[in-house]
């Protein structure tokens, strides 16, 4: 069944069902000329967007609506997450073909749902608009955080360790593999399965954002999703810091390294130029650092790696790689619109 | 200057000049993670969004950048109009080609920029994307209503007299003007003209819904943004009641009846189906309308007709026309992905 025999009417129907998970505080929902609801009165508001167009950020041979609409919502919370913040509502708005099918839009809105449902966020509002050329999802999400506990970009201090959650270079093998399906078959399916789902199906570290900020961990923080030398430079500039990190001290994905000696691409540039591993990239005053890393352990079994360390702002930010060579660390990662 | 000159940090680095019209209460405007911002405490979030696709909303041959920026904008301010709310903060998304040129993209931000000005809106928050196809704009705005005042479209009641603030069917008559500008080229300039501006230029009636809610007027209230009778069908649906609209009554803006006249199209059809006036809709208890039309004039010198009342659901949503004969109002407007 095509989208244009349901009409506009039938599809918004189909997508607002069992979209408010967290009633409380709900005035109204997908319905009327706006959502309505309550803000939390002792908290900040987090309110952030992302716009994903079809063969730019994502192609549909590679991803199924499901995994799409899932992605979707979880760029957008981990930037709630990157603030140590937590994300409340969500507004979606989708461009389409006519001749969409409905079973792929059903698929979609379920695969934003079941994201959605993950982390308590309501999705309140929207548009379902023609879109002849392809699909392009933006979604908006709204959340919240304690005044005292948000955590910025701007505010990294020089003597800061530089911590990162997780591993790295699992979603740009991914990416790689996706595109090229034919041209590395022979990669072994266990660890092609696991950076293709790290591509498909990054998870959001909302827990982990919310000790960090709970115990006043981190003295700035941002979210990778431009690549690890590109987020680790947005740090910097906003904060008027140099830095330096050590390559060997990177933490890269088992898989991602398996991937890379197979297909011949470094993993070192999987993991600093790669993006969207949508790991949580911090500084924190040096004494601050083994508390993170215990909580992280205690509390979720989470990893977390001290990889380098802030400096003044006329030092630049400067890589040492595994032979100990010292260079300027490049913000090479994805830039739209660039020549 | 092409967008490829500046690449993506460029771009965001001129849209993001000159955002914040109203300091008061922001933390963080574009270039973070996140926006952030206090919410007035005592006041209901409002939140809508629109998105517009080159070639089903807009023509770059019928419309200035700056025009489609400030109507972008307006849009959603409508939506928040039709609350009875105040816009407080806008999150701004952009799908452009890497070939737009810069100043473009200028103009149209200077757009969007300026009629966020006039109604005090903060750009607190965007993203901007690559999209080879044409250009696509999403807007989220966020704004705030006191919990006693907020109108719905659900509470239109058996009875209640039906309003509409201005007169309808300029900016339908405008459209297909700028759509077959050489066909109707005999139209008066002065009319022509009128009706253009109509349809590119609307103004969303922050005011006259602020005294509307604060005067706790209107049992419902929504925006005509797909049409008289498509917007009524809208609160009826949602009230479950039913209406009768009077032909007679409905306000028809003079340019519109010219234009209608001399294009050979029935100014009626134009008010009735042609929507994007962004006129208010609303219900009114009848001992209530006389004040809405003494208060809309003595403080904007704004018009307000009563159309029609709320019937019970039973009866259906009717028309009568000008030579008193009764028949099912059709929901005709403009619906997405239709047949």
């Amino acid at each position: 069944m095509k989208i244009s025999e349901i009409g506009e009417f039938g599809l918004i129907n189909r997508i607002s069902k069992d979209t408010i998970i967290n009633p409380k505080n709900i005035l109204l929902g997908i319905g009327d000329d706006c959502a309505a609801y309550h803000a939390s009165p002792d908290k900040i508001v987090l309110a952030t967007c992302d716009m994903l167009v079809e063969n730019i950020h994502f192609t549909l041979s590679t991803c199924s609506p499901r995994q799409l609409g899932r992605k979707a919502v979880a760029v957008n919370i981990s930037d709630i997450a990157a603030m140590g913040g937590i994300p409340c509502q969500a507004l979606l708005s989708l461009g389409i073909a006519s001749s969409t099918s409905v079973e792929f839009i059903d698929q979609l809105a379920d695969g934003m749902k079941e994201e959605a449902k993950l982390f308590e966020v309501n999705i309140v509002g929207g548009d379902t608009v023609r879109s002849p050329l392809g699909l392009v999802i933006n979604i908006t999400l709204i959340g919240e955080v304690e005044p005292d506990l948000m955590v910025k970009r701007s505010t990294a201090r020089p003597g800061d360790l530089i911590m990162v959650t997780g591993e790295l270079g699992g979603s740009a093998a991914g990416l790689i593999l996706l595109l090229k399906e034919k041209k590395y078959s022979s990669v072994p399916l266990n660890i092609a399965e696991e950076v293709k789902l790290a591509h498909l199906s990054p998870a959001p570290r909302i827990k982990e954002g919310r000790i960090i900020a709970r115990e006043r961990l981190a003295n700035s923080m941002i979210d990778i999703s431009d690549g690890l030398a590109s987020d680790l430079t947005r740090i910097c500039e906003a904060s008027a810091v140099g830095a330096k990190v050590y390559a060997s001290k990177i933490p890269i994905l088992s898989a991602a390294k398996e991937v890379g000696g197979l297909i011949k691409r470094n993993p070192l540039d999987l993991a600093l130029y790669g993006g969207e591993d949508y790991e949580l990239l911090l500084t924190v005053s040096p004494q601050k650092a083994d508390n993170i890393i215990k909580s992280l352990k205690k509390e979720l079994n989470a990893k977390v790696s001290v990889i380098g360390e802030i400096r003044e702002g006329q030092e630049g930010i400067k890589l040492e790689d595994l032979q100990g060579k010292v260079s300027d660390l490049q913000p090479k990662g994805y830039n739209h619109f660039r020549r």
